[in-house]
Order: C-alpha cells, then structure tokens, then sequence
C-alpha cells in the first residue's frame, strides 16, 4: 500500500473513531474547538507532500512551538544551555512544580513548561518581548518555507490571563536565580510561542530540518547533524510528558505534542509528520493522533528502533 | 577510519583515561574488581566481530540481564506483562520506592530494581526457581551461541546477603498484590540473573537478535519485529535509570547498564555492542563505558536518531 | 453536670449515630468486628473510673500499643533511640514507606509503623522473641494493675500473614542499618504488640501513668516526669498520623488511635481516657471515637491548651 | 528559685553561648543583626513583667505576626476558613512547594508561608492593602496595649524585592482559585505583616489573650476560649515548622516562630513569654531562643504536658 492509500485509511479510520478524548479547557479559544477534526500530513526525505482530512486548518500548536524554540535557543547559547536544563525524562505531568524544588530551580528537560520557560528566557536575551517573539515566527516561517504562519492574538491573550500555574514556575526558578528577565516579559515570549497557528501542512514542513539531520531542504543548515540527533533524542525521551515512554514504545518515532491536540514526529532521513486531533488523553497528548501515528508506523515500518 | 581502528582507537583512549568512576562496593565480589579494565566489542549485521581491550573477560552483567528476562517473559505472557509494569521512565534512582507508593505496585518500567522482580516473578510461574535460572541462562546462551555463559555462584550469594532494598521492593509489590510467588523464591531468581558473568564479545553476540529486528542470526526468530522495536525503545527511555535521557542525547542507541560496569548498546540493522569499564559514574552506570559508546557514535555516525 | 452524665450522654449519641466510619479489613479478626459497639472509660486523678456503653469489651489495640512499648525502649536504652528514630510528625500516612526514603531509614517517630518496628527492635535485644513479648505485656498489666490483659492469638497470627507492608518497611531500614535483628523476629515482637487485647477499662488504667505525670498511681514512678511529658508531647504531634494536627484542634489532648477503633487520650493531672469504636475514618482513626473525645473535651473544659 | 532569677541566668547563659546559629540572609535588613543579641520578656497570668537581656530591642517578627494574622482572619469568616487552609503540620520546610501540588492548592496550615498567604488574602477582603495592613498592626497593638508597634519599611521593601518564592507560592494556589486578589495585592499584605517590628517585652505583652483563653486582660474578649485553644494547639502542632514536634517534645509549650529569631510560646492560665536571638538553626527557628525556652520549662515545670 503506497502513503497516499496510508494516509487515507488512517484518516478515514481517525474520522469514526468513537472515543476522542478531551478537548483542552483552560482556555475558551481551545475550548471551543471542533472535537470531530481529524488532519495528517506527511513529507517525505524527497520533498513529496502527503496530506488528508483536516490537513490544512490552523491549529495552536501549543508545546510543539518548545522544539524551534529550543533550535533557536541551542543557536544562540549552545550547551550552556544544559547549565540552566535537564536532559531527563520528568516521570512528572507538564505543569508539575514539585520537581523544581528537589533540584534547584533546573527544570528537568526543555519540554515541560519550566524548561521552556527557561528557553523562552535565553530567546528574549537582548531583545524586547516583541523582537524575540518575532524572531520566533520568523524561524519557523523560513523552517516551513511558508510566511502565512502567525500567532493567534487571542490564544496568547488567554494564555496570559489563565497562566497562574506558569507564573508560579517562573518567580520559582527566578527565585534559584535561573530566570534572568522579568518574570512577566519572559513569560510574555513564551505565551506567544504556544499561540502560534499552523496546519498540519506547515508543521510538517516545519520538521524537515529535523528529518534531514540539519540540513534545510531549499539549501544550507539550519543546525548541525549532531544537534539534529540530539533534538530528536530529546523528543524520543521527553517529547510527551508522563507518556514519553508509551510513545517511544507504540510509535517509536521523536515526537513532540501539544495541548492544541497537535503532534510533530520524525523519522530521520524519511519523513517529517504532522497529525492533529484536538481530544487529549489523560495524560495531556492528542489521543487519536497518537493513534495515528502508530497506525502510520505499522502501515510503514517506520520506526527508529527498526531497520 | 574503519571499525577496527576506530574500537583500538577508544580503547587506547579509556585504558589511560584518568578519571574512571567509582567501583560498586555493596558486594566484595565487584568492589574487587580492577577499575583499570576496559573492553569492548562490536558485532555487525554482516555477522563480523571487532573487538579490543578486556573484551574476553568475563565479568558481572547485572542489570543488563533484564533486557534478557524481559524477552523471555514477553515471550511467556506477551503483552500481559503491561498490566504488572509500566513503560515510563522513572525520574528516580534504579532502586527507589517512592514511586511504587505512589502507583499501588505498579513499577514504572522493567528496567529499574522492582520492574526486573516482577519480570522474575513472571519467568518463575510454572517452575522451581532452579528451573527458571536454568532457562534465562539456556535462553541467554541461545542467543549468544556460546555455551560457556554460566552464573558467578558467588556473586548470587552476595547479592543474597545484602539485598535488603529489593526484598523491601518485593514484600511492598507483594503488599498490592503484585507479586504471586513467595518474596525468596522470587527474588533468588532475581538474584541469580543479576549474577550471569559473560564477557564484551558474549554479550555482544546475545544482543544481535535486537540489531536484527528479533531474529536470530543462524537461523529462525527470537521474537517479532515489533517486539525487538519494542524492546530497544524501552532500553531507549529508561535503561539508564535516571540517565537514560542523557545517555540517549549523547549516545543516541538503546542501551542497558549494569552495575557491574557493562554496557549493551544496539544500533538497528548495523551493530550489537558490547562496552565494559567497571568505574561507575553518580548515577550508577558505567562512566568510561559511556564515554566509549559516545566516541564510537561520534566516529561511524551511529545513532537511531540520525540517518 | 458531671462526669458520669456526661459519659452517659456521649454514649447515648455514640450509640445512635448514623455515620460510623469503616470498620477495617486486611485482617478477617478485625473485619468482623460489630460496628455498632462503643464504650467509654476515664480514669481521674484520684483514682475514680467512670465508665460506660461497651467500656468492659476487650478489642484489638492495634497501634496503641506504640505508646507503651516506647515507654519500655526508653526505660532501655534511654534518649540514644532518638538516634534510630524521628520526633516529628509525618505528615504522611501510618505505614508510608517514601519518608524512609529520604531520610535515609530513619522513620520521623515511634507512633508510625516503621518508628515502632525500631521501637520492637530496640525491645528485641538480648531477648528471645516470645520473651520481648512477654516483657511487654507484663509491663501492660503493671501500668493497669490487671493481670487480665492478654494478646489476641488469632490477631497476631493474621497480622503476620498479612504484613507485607510491614516486612517491606523492615527491610528497608535493615539496609539503612536501622534493624539489627532478623526481619522476621523483630516484626514477630511487632505484629504481637499489635495483637494485644484491652478494654477501655483496662486501657483507661494502663494510661494512668501518663496522666501522673510518670507516677505509678500504686506507688513509684514507672518513669519521670520529664519523660512522661515527653510522651505525651510525642502522642499530640504524632499520635493520629496525618490526622494529629485535626485531633489537637478539635480535641486538644494527646492521645493515640489504633487501627482497631480505641484511643487513650491523656489529660496530664486530671485523667487517663480510652473510647472504642471499630469504625474509622478515612485517615485511620476511630471516627466516633474522635468526636466521642471531642464531645468530652467540650462538656469538661479539659484541653491541654486551655485552663 | 524565682522567676527574675531564672531569667537573669537564662540570659546570662545565652549571652554567653558559643554556638548561635546562623543570622538569616536573605535580606540585607536581617543579614546585618548582630548575633550576639538575646532577649526574654515573660509576662504572668497576674499581669507581671519579668524581662532580661535585650528584652526592648526591637526585631523583625516575622512569621510570628502569622498567629496575629490568623486571629484576626477567623474573627472575619470564622470556620470557613479551613475550606481554605488545613490544620496538619506540613512534614516540609516553611516555603514548600511540593505539597500544594499533591492537595490541590490547599496550603497545609495557617502557619507554613503558603497558608498564610492565603490568610492574608483574607484578610484583605474589602479593604485596600494600605487597610488591610493598618487594621493588623491595630489589632497588635490592641493585644500588647502598646501604640508604639509600627512597620519597619525598609524590611518590608526587601521582603517584596527578594520574595519570589512567594510570588511563586500565591501564583500556585491562585491557579486553584484559592487567592482571591491579585498576588501583588495579597503579597503586598503579607510582606508588611513579616515586617513588623517588636520587642520581647511587646511580644509577649500581644500574647497575652492567648494565655488568657481569648480574655484581654483590660477587660473583653479577644476571642473565645474555644478559639484561643485552637490557635495554641495549631502553634503546638505547627508553630516551628519541620521542627515543630522537636520543639514540643523539648519545650512543651505551643510556640510560632520567626526567621528574625523570635519566639512567641504560651504556658495556658500561666504566661506569655517571647524570646529573641538572632542566629538560626538549621530549620529556620532561633537556636538560642529554643534553648532557652527549654531552660525555662526545666526550671518552672511550665509545659502544657504536666501538671
């Protein structure tokens, strides 16, 4: 079966599935969205774009926007930046603050929120709130070759008005030092950064540098190939909060989720993957886009762990 | 550079290296042992065998026995065996009990101290505990094809006298209902596959069924496809304890320690590795064993993570 | 109105209440217990007993017993077992074992389970198991002057069929070194102090020394003052696990419950009071021997805060 | 001996004591109190003063205005508070953060920096800031009968500058809708209670109402007896943090705390005694102001323990 007839199948299936999951509450920008939608979109090592269902709808890609932050982060203070993170698995939720406590304001790894807020707070060095969030959009615009990606105002005003449990992380790790701006004006850069929009179309266009081991397609690198390799193991181990492990063990691919339902997924030298769901699991991850995806990795063989 | 110089390479590099961890001490067994060894051996999918330094002597595999457990028990209750462990990296210490309070006995993963009891446990139904080492060590010499794999007597003794911690592990797993064989006899299964001494080249040649996708290099399978996949993201995510993240981001291969200072490492369709310096780092795992595996990833470009 | 009507009256609401709380189940001798009992006993300064519903009913002390058999370890080895064991609340649930954890075996007081089983270790050395035993309820029988008081066979034969929590905590502190017999023995001297059958009567009487501020109301001390006080200060802050704080808020007296429905409560200068009934709250204590107590304190004044 | 002995050889031990513990840093306000200083104010049930060493010094109170604070709070919504706040001892140090994770918000009591937020926060309920707090330093000066207590500002604008901890701690419980007001406004509260200035002599006059069973001894009520003896129980079980069972079993008297090294502790019907040295222990309570409670519990038998 070729990855079109995949791709449908998958979407097909995805679209009767009865049990979905939770649509994201907090906010009432993600509240309100339509449970029913299911899109996926794949492109592959030679630039092919495969896409069904809901591929092309924006979508707030939330926690996903934690990967090119940290690209651009990496950029910027290479591994110093370890001296401020964690590379570890939580074993925790994404919000959880107790273990900042036991380790000193060092958030365990760049994709739970404290450590993103921590990678949000090397991005605003030496830049307004506004230019730093700006530079955001501009990477992931020339990531995805696309300038229609944008962020959502209205997200990034809620976020900021039902942020409490992020702003109780930020004054904790400002008070162990490792926060270095305002708590407001870095938290002002990161809210921002979960309300960015795409379609499936554009994350997945977004992700190639990550399939093609730091190399932009169109021409020249964005990053090395050891620090394409080392993204993807970051995702692989932490890319899912609590459930990290469950999807390295069903899907088997880097991945990393967001509470907009959203995942991006790599599998290196063939394919870049966007899936999006807005029902959660327990645990904070689109349900039926991890569904998908296992789908998509039994479909293809498509596995880090295999040939 | 070939392998074979690349591997004489690193053990010239780790035979002087000057900061070689600390021996474990808890039995006189490994707190004997010379830190000033290094082995290492590599054998590739085309069924060639690099090796160099200690890489023939044998020495105490420990934990690296429960990937070895794990595929039997698999094999014996298939994916039954995720309702009694977990699939999620701890964020703890390899024998911690914190975390079986918190989840009702359920451990995190089969990798840490209390997942590998239940794996015994597991392997135990049906059989004498006599009977159950029997076969992990026939199971082990299968896959290896070498015969001259045997327990260290000695060293089963000794974990016997000291393993306060784990039959702590075990009563309270037992206290929820998770343990259905009497705490000694389980655990001398336990104990004993911890005591299987092989050597870097023995080891190696038992984890060529994980770089072959489950299937045995001289003919027929040990497990499916799926199964291997799975078994290497789950020595992805959590066979370094609390490490694993940074063993993943510097290594990027599936990776099980032991304490005894021994390393297996997988790289999917290329190699089985094998690495052993007896000096631990902080957390448990074989310092210069890592390093080894880091400059063995960084010389043939190795990694599941990149092409 | 006096002690007698007052007595009365909280054993006619006792006795109707609609809410009695769970009787508990691990072990059959103790879930069969009748729900509906209660009784009542208060000894006074001048040696009056009052007494009334099912005051005469010998039940299962359960934990109480910590209390005495602190008083005996003390009498041996004086205040070096404040080496071996904490004086601070745990804020954790009776038999949590996370707290050993971090604290490196040593349990936060002798009133949890893990505190009295280095309590029962302390009473264990240069005794034969069944003799530690006896010395202890001898001792009982001393502080009630009633040769009456008896173990539970069945009880302590349940306890340890049962103990698997327990033999985890044993082991746990054994490999910290806080355990210096055999598991087994200690916990035998454990389960059987557990085990030991009082009515409140009898208990009421046992606590008289406490309520002397050390004086054996026969004559003698049985300790000193200091310690006497030392005591009860150890029952108010952690005689209720992470109910304590509730329990000297509402009732204001040092006291300790046991899983098997009793409380002693002690009034230092003005009386010794046990109450009885099966049902618990959610925390482990007596439900309406709590409110029994809360209601005495309300009618008498009697409060170690007040007057 | 008499008391104004006692206390002159209290006092001069304490001058005189080699190991003073540690000044508080984390102000420059506190950081710069000379060490040396102690200070002891007892005031009796009839009304006498028995004062020594730097008994009209004054100091920061610090924590210790929390037993003012929650005083006034339940005079404004009485049991409703303990929706809000609970009544255990923590098991944790004074700025915690772990438990309000796993308790929803729910600080554990009035007396950790958590729940005293929140008590704050009652406190300010239709007031502004500015009133909140004027109306808490009246009320102080209504208990000690002294019109001299004020705010020390300068403390008061390093508490706010260096308090991220406890903007952390407001935001956390904010997010479980357990602040009502903005952080900011709440905080602004709390750091001006931290920051009122006393002497021993004042401090143990506003304690008075305490020993008195909630009568103020120039007549009225300040509380009822029932209330009175709740907050000397919560000060018992809760006043010195993950000290607090160390300090009962040692001093027997319900006592609070504060990092500028003052005590407040109440001997109920018998005396209100405030201590005060600088250097702190190890868990933020004054080294030498423990020490010397305990003397004077020695040397009077006060204790709420015995007779």
């Amino acid at each position: 079966m070729n990855l079109e007839a995949i791709i449908a199948s998958i979407v097909e299936e995805m679209r009767a599935a009865p049990d979905r999951g939770e649509v994201a509450t907090y906010i009432p920008s993600l509240a309100g969205v339509d449970p029913g939608q299911f899109g996926m979109a794949v492109v592959t090592a030679d630039g092919q774009v495969f896409a069904g269902g809901d591929a092309e709808t924006a979508f707030s890609i939330q926690s996903i926007s934690k990967v090119f932050a940290l690209t651009l982060a990496l950029g910027k203070v290479g591994d110093r930046l370890w001296n401020r993170v964690g590379r570890e698995p939580s074993g925790s939720a994404f919000n959880s603050i107790v273990q900042l406590e036991a380790e000193q304001g060092i958030p365990r790894n760049p994709f739970i929120n404290a450590g993103a807020i921590v990678v949000s707070d090397v991005n605003l060095a030496g830049h307004a709130p506004r230019e730093a969030i700006g530079e955001l959009v501009h990477f992931i615009r020339y990531l995805a070759s696309d300038d229609g990606i944008a962020i959502d105002e209205a997200v990034a005003r809620s976020e900021q008005e039902t942020g409490e449990r992020n702003r109780a992380l930020a004054h904790y790790m400002r008070a162990f030092g490792n926060l270095h701006h305002p708590v407001e004006l870095t938290l002002g850069v990161y809210f921002h950064a979960c309300a960015i929009a795409m379609s499936c179309r554009q994350l997945a266009m977004a992700g190639r540098y990550l399939m093609l081991c730091g190399a932009h397609p169109e021409g020249g690198r964005v990053i090395s190939d050891k620090r394409a390799r080392r993204i993807n193991a970051l995702m692989l181990t932490c890319g899912h909060y609590d459930q990290s492990g469950d999807f390295a063990f069903r899907v088997g691919m880097p991945g990393k989720s967001g509470v907009g339902g959203g995942i991006l997924a790599i599998v290196p030298g063939k394919a870049s993957i966007a899936v999006w769901s807005p029902g959660l699991s327990r645990n904070g991850n689109s349900q039926l886009g991890s569904l998908a995806l296992e789908r998509l990795a039994d479909a293809t063989g498509w596995s880090v762990f295999g040939l």
